[in-house]
Formats: structure tokens, sequence, C-alpha cells
């Protein structure tokens, strides 16, 4: 089969590699759609910290179950699937809690093992979710980015006495502005991004009201509208956006972030228990998938809003070179295969 | 009537005053007991931002009703009950989602309007709860300490697969500590200080490990016990916890916080987010005096254990400096009017 491979940072091919046997307790995917993620590009430049060199890269795929290991039910060949990159221990404390995304012994398909940019890709069969007809095979590629808004949503309970600002009007900004909208019926969404091209997509989206803080305070511009935000979601992840986000917020409101910087981030714990402020983190997603399966099935989001190109898969390169450098008109990229 | 009168900075008078007439809306409790907190010795030192002079201290209080006002059933005159100190506006978003703690309006009893260090307090009559007889005085006077931390801990739901991490054994950690263990059943608590004698105080109160960190290193400490708390209290407030405890939390762990200095605090996100964890903070108390009473009516918690001195009100100067210097021997306090 072929398969996408980082062989090392910088060095991405090709490769055929031996179709896997799904080993006990997997199935295999016959993989027919996969998205390009930032992260898949973080690991192709090296700036992945938990990446193993060689990897196939890829954890948005969606396909048809071809084969299935020991203790899987036959009956399972022949679903249609889209893959939980999740995989965990299921007895740690983190698992015990219902969050295996944060497990002892996490693997990331895709990052730790071996991922969805490839003809096949084996997993625990419960991590292959089955998406009804109704989603076609696109939007069903897209669940997995949709479970990462739903991961920070479901921790942070957004609700109709809600002023939402979202920071970053990239992929996890919009699937956090749809599912903010079409999901939780907010009262309002505020999105601060600093290239106007996203802003319009955050506006074909469901946001409100959009600025541009290239050459804006954003403080003065909110305080001129007077808008106290309840709810706010990082989807920039840049570390000076969390001090920012806690002088912005209105009293009792939810913060959210989802960055990873090491750089230091500083802080008044004043200005964060004066307002008694709840400051979320959300990594990859803990059990959504069938959550966002249900809200596609019910037209509750637009994935299809989401998808700017298509490419067949030997052209992997020049896809995430564009998703890379296009930030104005490149959204989601889908690999074909 | 004579009231306990913080005239400025450091000049603590007990003066005579008018009775005051209970408002529409209010009752006038006649003050039996109040509790002294270290938020009335910051008002005394000028250390409360929030404060203004002349202030009537005291946000801790017992007593009978003795008086209403207007749309007041009279039926109210009797009651033995305990003063909620936050006084709130009912209409705005805080108030709206259940935290008047954060009112827009927020006017605490004894800190912005005159507090319970006095023979009578006016309040609003919801914000007087009655106490079943078989609470004695001393104890009901414990409710509003005890709100403290049910605040906090409604927000972190604690739970039986807890290990819990208490930083400071003061009242804040004490009450914590009790909550915790009588309460939510948490699986164990450790409790970190730097005085042995309040580390005592907390296996007194229901910690299993205490550790005094005055010459050892807490992380190092944990690791060799195999230790990594999912629930994390700061009940010592200081600005470098925070950092240590993202450190040592176990990952899908809750940390909460409630102090309030304005130092810069210096977090890196990665630590956060890679671990997925919540950061709680709290403030006073939202609406927590029904269960905090309904804990003792059902022997839950145990507040006697927490009196360690009593003092007719004349001598509160003495009271405050005894709360103020020994930490050693005396947590909290009780006035007698």
């Amino acid at each position: 089969m072929k398969s996408i491979t980082v062989q090392q940072p910088e060095k991405l091919v090709i490769e055929e590699r031996p179709v896997p046997h799904p080993q006990k307790g997997e199935v295999r995917i016959r993989v027919a759609s996969a998205g390009i993620c930032g992260s898949d590009v973080h690991i192709y430049r090296g700036h992945n910290p938990f990446a193993r060199y060689p990897r196939v890269i890829g954890h948005e795929f969606f396909g048809h179950i071809d084969a299935v290991g020991e203790d899987v039910e036959t009956s399972r060949i022949g679903e249609r699937v889209v893959g939980d990159p999740v995989v965990s221990c299921g007895h740690c404390y983190p698992c015990l809690v219902g969050r295996p995304n944060v497990c002892a012994e996490l693997q990331v398909i895709g990052v730790h093992r071996d991922g969805g940019f490839s003809e096949y890709v084996t997993l625990p069969a419960k991590n292959a979710h089955v998406v009804p007809d109704s989603i076609p095979d696109n939007e069903a590629t897209m669940v997995e980015p949709f479970t990462i808004a739903a991961n920070i949503c479901a921790q942070m309970k957004p609700g109709p006495l809600d002023t939402a600002l979202v920071y970053g009007a990239g992929p996890m900004g919009l699937t956090s502005i749809q599912a903010l909208r079409g999901v939780y019926g907010v009262k309002e969404i505020i999105v601060v991004d600093r290239i106007d091209e996203r802003l319009e997509m955050a506006k074909a989206n469901g946001a409100d009201r959009v600025i541009n803080n290239t050459n804006l305070d954003l403080k003065t511009e909110l305080e001129k509208l007077a808008i106290r935000p309840t709810l706010i979601i990082d989807a920039a992840c840049h570390p000076s956006i969390l001090p920012e986000a806690i002088g912005l917020a209105s009293p009792a409101a939810r913060i959210g972030i989802m960055g990873f910087s090491s750089e230091p981030c500083v802080l008044s714990q004043q200005a964060i228990t004066s307002k008694e402020l709840t400051i979320y983190s959300s990594r990859l997603n803990s059990n959504r998938f069938p959550l966002v399966i249900s809200w596609m099935a019910e037209r509750k989001i637009q994935p299809e809003k989401l998808i700017t190109h298509q490419y067949p898969y030997i052209q992997v390169i020049e896809a995430m070179e564009l998703f890379e450098k296009d930030q104005k008109q490149c959204c989601k990229v889908l690999l074909k295969f």
C-alpha cells in the first residue's frame, strides 16, 4: 500500500508499505479521504514534541472497514467509519474519569503510532465510529476537527446567555463558531483575527461581529461596543492571549485555551479570582465522535463550509504547503485516496 | 448600640451608633456571636482593596431576627439565623447564572457595607438563613467560613476517585479538608503547610498525610510517595503555588485558587493543556448557605473543631491580634455579643 510518511523532519515521502493486519480487538480501514491539520504540518516541520520518526501522519480520516482482528464481529466489515485518533489504556485515572485524551499511556494515531494518510490504517475497533449514509464522505472526514470544538465546548457548557469571544478564525476557531451558533445557541459571537479573509469566513460560519486587531486594541474596541464576553475560546493559541482574555472577561466568565506554547505566560491571580473566572484547557477529544456525528446527522453544523481544497493524495506536499502558506484562501484541505 | 468600627486603617474602636432600622425587604439581626476572618484583619490593617472607611467589620455572624422591614413577614421575628454577606443586584449576568458573589454591583456585608461586629445588623431578608435548633450557636457562627470551602468544592466536584492536595492548613484549608473528607469522600487528602501545629490540626480535621515543606521539595516528596494529585486546592494563596500545582497535578486534574495576589504569576500553557487541567477560582460564596447548614444538620462536618478561642466583643483588639500572630495555636476566634 501507499503511505505518506515523514521519515524525519522536512523529509516527507510516499512509500510502499505492507498492508497491516488488524490485531486482536482492531479493525482495518480502507481510507477514502483524510484531512490535513496543522499538527501534521508540525510533524513534517519537526515542531511536534510528541512525534517519533519515521511516522505515517494523518489523524482525520474516513473510509470503510475491510478487515477485522480477533474478537471483533465480522459484521463490521463494510461499515462507513471515521477514526478517533485517541488510543487509551482504559484503566488509568484520566481514563476512569472519561478523559482518555490525557491517558497516562496515550497513543495518538498519526503522532505516536502510524496514521491515516495511507491506503489502509488499523486501529482499535471502538475507535472506528459508524457514519450514517446521510453524511457524505467529505463531511464525515470533518468529524475529527469538529471533535476539537466539541471537546472544549463540552467542558465550557456554552448557553443562550453567553456572549462568546473567539480568538482566531482558522479551522479550530471556525468549528468552534459553528458549534456555538448551531449547537449551543449562544447570544452573540465576536471573532478576532488578523486576516480579513479569515474574518469573512468567520462571518460565513456564524460570527455576529468580527474585529481585525492588527492595528486595533481589542479591549478598547470591546469597551466601545459595551461587550464583556462571558465565554472566551482561544483558538489562536498565542501565549499572550490568555492574560488579555482574563482582562476582557465578564465576572463569572469561562476561558478555554488549546495552545501548547512553552513560552512564559504572565498572569495576575487577583484578576482571575476577583471575577471568579474558570480556565479550561482542551486537548484532542474525549469520546466526542458520537456527539459530532449526531450534530452532522441533525444538520446543526455545516462542515462543507470549511472544505476549501481537495487533492489526490499523491499531491500531498503541494497540499500541505498550500495549507501552510495560504491562510487567506485555504481552510481545510482534503486528500483523496 | 455598640459597633466595632475601623475608622481608618490601624484605628479600630468600639463606638456607640444608633440601632439601624431594617429597610424594605430587610431584617435586623440581634447579633449573638461573630467570627474573625483574615479579611477583617486586612481591613483593620488597610490591606483590603475593596474596603471603604469608616466600616463596621465582620461578615461571619449569628443571631436572632428582632425586627423586619416592609414586605417581610413579621413571623420571621425570633428566627435563629446566620447572615450571608453577599448582597447582589439579581439582574446582571453573574446573578442570572447563579453567581451573585461576583455581581456587577456586589456589596459585601462587613466590607462594602456595615457588618456584623455589632450588637445589631440589617441585611436583605433572603440573606438571613434559618439555623435548625440542633446546631448550637457557636457552630452556626461557622456557617460562613464553611461556605468558602463549599463554594470551591461545588465548582471542582470532588469525588471518591480523587487524591486531593490542599495547600495551607489555616481556616480555609481546614474547612476544605473537612468538606473533602466528610461530604465528598475523596480517596486521600494530603496537606502541605510550613507550621507543624497547623499540620496537626489538618490531621485532626481529616488529612491522611501531611507534609511540612519548609525544608522539603514538595514535588520530590510526592514523587517518592508516587502521589499525583487529581484535585488541588490552594488555600495558602501565594502566587508561586499555582505554577507548582500545575507541575504536580495528574492529567485531567482540577486546581482551585482563592488568592488575590496582584504579583505576577508565571505559567506555561503547555503544562496546562498537555494535561488538560482546569483551573477554578473561588471568591466568597454563591448561595451556599443552605448547603452548609444541611452539612451541619447531618453532622457531615465538625465546625467545633476549628474554634480555638472565644472573647467578649469588648476584647476585639486582643482577639484580632491573637488571630493575626498566633498561627500555631489559633484557628477560629469568636466574639460574643
